[in-house]
């Protein structure tokens, strides 16, 4: 396999590293060194181009391994993972108050959401490398993704989950044969005792912002926008925010577009966060550093107090010309029906929360009615049974009698 | 665009119509009649075969739209159905005790089920007919898959569905805005009031049985199949079976690409059913006739005490030299984990049915251990929480503290 890797950049002090000087994080920055995997694109230029595309017949976003940092001897085994459907609105383009909208459904993801896309590239790490336990802390996506495709190919999982986790999301883990650990904690102290154990144990880490691999997965989500839009993405990308890896791996996917010259311009990006856990707008509209956060807030998989991956998503909102504004939960919750209600597509909380972003950025200029935007549905609304109840009034009881049925439809004013 | 449709049969009394003489069921026969579409093959094998596969580059179930008695013009605004992975298991085929197992993984569909297939092609008819409200009764599925596609065409939807229907599912119906009945009754009571309201406001009738368009959308099902098998179908091919529309429609893709000449053998077809819910398997093993079977069952998409198409069932068994048989619910909650545990595949209970119904062929020497097996996993065990709850037992919270997790691991024999 053609791998086109030039190095590993950290992130904050830019030593560079070759493959075998790294595992996670920078050996001199720490923790918060996270790296940045460079290519050498004058070299994957000459091999990947529009024919390439054109011409190659896997639908998931294993079409895109020469761009992943990846082995592809494993591939054939895994689920299929991306592929996903990218939708031009029928009707919610209007509601949000703009000419034209996509949606990207990482919904339709084999676990559900557009985790699958890091975890699948976790998985395949794991084999590579010879580990045969692979353990991440989550607050639901990463980890049933995870439990997901690890079960796939044969490897154990040890998942720690903060006690709020959905209880929908938290089945699915013990469904896939997951070990799971319930840390009776919050999603911060659930990723340190995570971490303890992880280097105790010496089991493959999949924590997104750690692993550097994991961006390459999640970029494929903009590689297929881009495609999908035949190399013409729209004028903005609308994405949630809690760590902050996903964006990152949204700019990295139009940043390798870019700079292979596939597309003209990168689009830009909407980093939309919940008003109950906003650390990301709050720094945007105070111009300071990143502080702790509150976490209260329906959107689970973005309620992220303390960002682990603030530098790379602070920069992909900024170098692609972007923005950031925050959502309450009541706006989440109605863009969560209106989805529903007029395109047929049931998101999850922090999925839905991009487009009821979409809406705050037209209101206050941000974004004009003219420009064009892709939403990242990040998540299955069938996830979280709990926010949808929150979502909607569940039917009353009819008697199974006609006269009853005629009345009750009349009370509803639909006949 | 080319329509193949020759006429329409009753299954009953065999009388012939053209398309304009019938709206739902046989004229003559009255409920009971249902009709069976058919194509003029010699024309269609003209016009599809190989090539117009290997060309097409819409991988939804609307490539197959040239043998789906279906106008073509507003395809491109549905959302993706169809086009799920095939995938062959790494490692649940040793369980099962057979050396090919493969697994139609339906749960991918936009609302989660095979049942979008049909809702589809009814959504389209609907438009295609002047229908502003399209009607069903269902358990869940069927609804959801119609509240969803409608919802995308901008259809309104009035949805009955019996008091003992998942939350989940019931939930998904709201958010995609139908209006939504809850009949305090069973499902033959709950299907007897849809019946009465859809005569009297005249909406369209999107109960599987009795609206011939159905099976049309479902039969993709056995398209893919072949296709992805590169027209070598396996030797036999597993549904879950409740009204008995899904497995009639399995046979009748099937029996399209045979008379095309695509496929040189119809796959023998296993129709399974619940232990608690089996009037085609008492009816088979007792050599009688189809009696009213109680409703018993977690797999509650297939508990149908009458089935709706028994006629259109009972033959794609008989004449694919099928066979049936019955499962328990501790068999389902049983392979619903090790679909999970060995394959990351989340499945619903009258999905993993057709697996646990597969094992239990293979045990009574109804399937031998050298014949290759497709089992159709005709939903996502996310529609379904409380099944899963039974499945499984939940994480116990483990307090936040190194050694509190230690002694934790030691105790499940994990480190």
């Amino acid at each position: 396999m053609a791998n086109f890797v030039k190095d590993f950049r950290c992130t904050l002090c830019n030593k560079i590293y070759n493959e075998l000087e790294v595992v996670y994080t920078c050996p001199s920055c720490g923790e918060k060194g996270i790296l940045e995997i460079e290519y050498d694109y004058k070299a994957m230029r000459k091999f990947v181009d529009k024919c390439y595309f054109r011409t190659n017949p896997d639908f998931s976003m294993w079409r895109y391994h020469h761009l992943m940092a990846i082995e592809n001897k494993h591939i054939q085994k895994m689920l299929k993972i991306g592929g996903t459907p990218l939708y031009k609105a029928n009707h919610l383009h209007k509601s949000v108050g703009i000419k034209s909208l996509y949606i990207k459904d990482e919904g339709q993801n084999p676990s559900g959401s557009l985790k699958d896309r890091a975890s699948g590239v976790a998985v395949l790490k794991a084999i590579e490398k010879g580990y045969k336990t692979i353990s991440c802390s989550s607050t639901g996506n990463a980890a049933s993704s995870l439990a997901c495709h690890a079960a796939r190919m044969g490897l154990k999982t040890l998942i720690f989950v903060p006690k709020r986790a959905p209880i929908g999301k938290v089945n699915q883990l013990s469904i896939y044969g997951s070990n799971v650990v319930m840390v009776d904690g919050n999603y911060k102290e659930t990723y340190e005792l995570s971490k303890k154990a992880i280097d105790h144990y010496g089991y493959y880490n999949r924590n997104a912002a750690i692993n550097p691999y994991l961006v390459e997965g999640k970029k494929t989500v903009a590689l297929e926008i881009a495609e999908q839009l035949d190399f013409s993405p729209t004028d903005w990308v609308a994405v949630s925010v809690g760590d902050g890896c996903t964006i990152a791996g949204v700019y990295k996917g139009f940043y390798d577009f870019y700079m292979l010259g596939l597309i003209d311009k990168i689009p830009k990006l909407l980093g939309v966060q919940s008003s109950g856990c906003s650390p990301f707008v709050t720094a945007f509209e105070t111009k300071k550093s990143i502080v702790e956060a509150e976490e209260n807030s329906i959107a689970d998989s973005i309620s992220v107090g303390i960002p682990r991956n603030p530098v790379k998503a602070w920069d992909a909102v900024e170098k692609s010309n972007g923005s950031w504004v925050s959502v309450s939960d009541d706006d989440i919750l109605k863009y969560m029906r209106k989805l529903g209600t007029k395109e047929g597509i049931f998101g999850e909380p922090a999925g839905v929360a991009a487009i009821a972003g979409v809406r705050k950025a037209v209101t206050l200029g941000i974004i004009s009615p003219i420009e064009s935007v892709t939403v990242i549905m990040t998540g299955n609304g069938l996830k979280d049974p709990k926010s949808v109840e929150k979502a909607i009034n569940p039917p009353v009881l009819v008697k199974n009698d006609f006269k009853a049925l005629e009345h009750y439809l009349k009370e509803k004013g639909e006949n």
